[in-house]
């Protein structure tokens, strides 16, 4: 089994749970995350810089201050089988890629076991 | 070095954080999330099926807004022994299962490494 | 590939942003998380007592209430190449480490693959 973890945009939850829910995996766990990614290095970069008290390059805009910072971003994790992981990246994808930086991203790692607390069954089918 | 996520019920917190420290694991996680189970997919199909601007089937009760939505859960992360994990899941369960939908899950992951910030301590000793 | 999860005083998340990417790991996420750590289990085990309705042991002080409680903590997760922990963790513990209880700690757990949302590219290239 493998733990599907999609960090996404605010405005794609509805959407993604419905490409979900219509993939056959309705099971989803929702959380509020803040995010960065890697494109932000040079302005993560430029924050440290200011913060440690120096002036900011006359070469940035007036929006400076808001460079770098953690960006509200929602976490979609589910659990499946692991021949269902391309259904779901694909269900992801379809839904979230609009081609711009800050789409997110999905990281896929293994689970050993799962247990559904309701009558304590372990395995694939408690999923 | 596992990683034991139980998903459960939000009046179920303070009990198992009794339960897990009773059972000699009081080194927990919480964090707030949304979840929904494998029973709401049909509750959820019909959700996307209304949002997708259909009116409600007639057979479908008056609380129709509410169903398949994502609803308020707990998840209390612990890092354990591999030969823990039975103590902590049996612990989890005990006090969680009520026997109707919506009692949650329990995942376990494999964790290569651990380290306790204080000293830079790694392995099973600096969990 | 791996995810580094560090769990961190809030006082820090800052520094430890500042840090990273300094240290080429601009690509973060963090979450509000309460957490408790193993020192905490004499604390924990006389709150469940307590909770079970006795008097508190006359030895214990007069901010009893707040023993074994839940802390707010952070939750920083970054999913970096294997050759790339060992110097996220150092960055995290040249910032973090106060030497005393509370300080937090670092799980490292394997991640089996990463896709970047934009465009769906797959592999270390994506992270």
């Amino acid at each position: 089994m493998k733990e599907v973890m999609c960090i996404i945009r605010l405005n794609k939850v509805s959407k993604t749970k419905e490409a979900l829910a219509e993939a056959g995996f309705p099971s989803i766990t929702c959380r509020k995350v803040l995010g960065r990614g890697q494109k932000s290095i040079d302005k993560a970069l430029l924050e440290a810089y200011m913060e440690a008290g120096n002036l900011p390059p006359t070469s940035f805009g007036e929006n400076l201050s808001e460079r770098g910072r953690l960006i509200p971003k929602r976490l979609i994790t589910l659990v499946v089988k692991d021949e269902a992981v391309k259904a779901v990246v694909d269900a992801v994808l379809e839904v979230n890629s609009t081609g711009t930086p800050g789409d997110g991203k999905i990281f896929v790692l293994p689970v050993e076991e799962v247990y559904r607390v309701r009558d304590g069954q372990a395995g694939e089918t408690a999923i």
